[in-house]
């Protein structure tokens, strides 16, 4: 087993980079292959059995790079394509970024009420519910969804500020204010672009980053089984990834940055395609 | 020649309905083949390179069914793919959603003054300037352009009448007000099911429905080359239409038809995936 092995990272575009961005802070010394699928973008409209199957293309596409780990960094294929992942995996371990912010949503709650957010494919999978109550048999969680479907196209509108965005989160927000929760899963990973606002309208109410507890169990999978990277990188030097996409639209070069944190490499360009 | 034979339309989605039904209107009598490629869903933000590709592949589809005319419902791909698609139709015609709009904008105009309003893939192509001033050369027309992203993914939420729908909408159209502009082109075929509200905001102002003007533009064709349908469906008969996806997502049961303007039948899935 190399340990330098390269982590590999895909999600359906930019959106898994504010994943990776996470994955960076935890794990600055490891390498990456990041994959997104951009000329199929969103998943979140598409049916499970596409879904599923662009799953088992991208990891076919990350152990072809002999990655050590695969991280499905976009929540509507973590829902529904997990076990597609898995099969093609076989015995390289893989994380998604809903079972671990459903463990720290379950964490972080003090009164049981716990609100999720996503694309209408997230929330009508329900894959946060059953996550949670997989984990705690206990009548006293209660679970509240809502799908958000206009805030991914607000986030790549560069709109985060504008009134418009208010108004609309507010519609998107009041039944799980109403039902007082005090824990809000961001089960998208274009929402941690929108968490200042987020947290303006739910004072109080601890906002989960998928892409971040995600990482953090990233690290401790890697750790528990001696699989961190040994050679440690400067600090001062840029993580090293390798930027695979399906397609390379404008939104890559006007938002990447502000998914990742920093300025993004040319990605290269691959075709995954299949009969 | 078969007159028989359908009119073949694609799109990207369930956008083009928009446009088979005012084909419909136009030409109530003609059989239709639709593909929807509804797993790549939605063209506009994918380079012009990809669009490409999946303008071919929608095409040789239609093709394989014996097409006589092929309508490109998609102002995207009308917009980049035209020549890709006829390269695939050889001889038979292929009429796209600007080359139409743009005469009837064109016709429409007193003061010369054309708005434009698409998606961001669209008013980049600048193809709807591009066709106007291939048609006139006068230095008396105007076009200017405003991309708007959200007006898709509201019309899919379905939140034509929200408050926040009209705060977007005053914001995008801001700059073609203060250009006093008398004819509007709606170059996305999500924009008819915000007719009302435009029409509203730009008080006076024309609005072009390219789908309208396509169907037109399709009447017209087949009529001067004779080939209109010879047998002559009832009028109380539904449209014969043989309807296609690539992918079957909840929005079609929610919304096609609303597009449509009649309910649609179960939509046969196919893939048209290629390495």
């Amino acid at each position: 087993m190399d340990n330098n092995r390269p982590i590999g990272v895909f999600d359906s575009g930019i959106g898994g980079l504010s994943v990776l961005r996470q994955l960076i802070r935890y794990l600055p010394h490891e390498r990456y292959v990041y994959l997104g699928d951009s000329a199929r973008v969103p998943y979140g409209n598409k049916s499970s059995e596409t879904v599923r199957r662009y799953g088992r293309e991208c990891s076919e596409f990350l152990m072809e790079h002999d990655v050590k780990l695969i991280v499905v960094a976009c929540n509507t294929a973590s829902a529904v394509a997990m076990e597609a992942v898995e099969q093609i995996a076989v015995d390289i371990p893989v994380i998604g970024v809903i079972h671990p912010a459903a463990a720290a949503a379950i964490r972080a709650t003090s009164n049981g009420r716990i609100g999720v957010i996503g694309t209408r494919a997230t929330v009508s999978s329900e894959a946060y519910s059953k996550d949670i109550f997989r984990q705690v048999k206990d009548d006293n969680i209660h679970v509240y969804s809502h799908a958000c479907p206009l805030f991914m196209p607000i986030v790549e509108e560069g709109w985060v500020d504008h009134p418009a965005t208010r108004i609309i989160a507010e519609d998107y927000l009041k039944s799980l204010k109403q039902q007082d929760i005090d824990t809000l899963v961001l089960g998208c990973t274009h929402y941690p672009l929108l968490s200042q606002l987020l947290a303006e309208l739910m004072p109080g109410v601890h906002l989960i980053d998928s892409g971040e507890h995600a990482s953090k169990t990233a690290l401790q999978l890697l750790a528990d089984r001696n699989m961190l990277c040994g050679e440690k990188n400067e600090y001062s030097a840029k993580p090293q990834i390798d930027f695979f996409v399906t397609d390379i639209p404008s939104i890559f070069n006007r938002l990447a940055g502000d998914f990742l944190g920093f300025a993004v490499n040319s990605p290269k360009k691959i075709t995954l395609d299949t009969v």
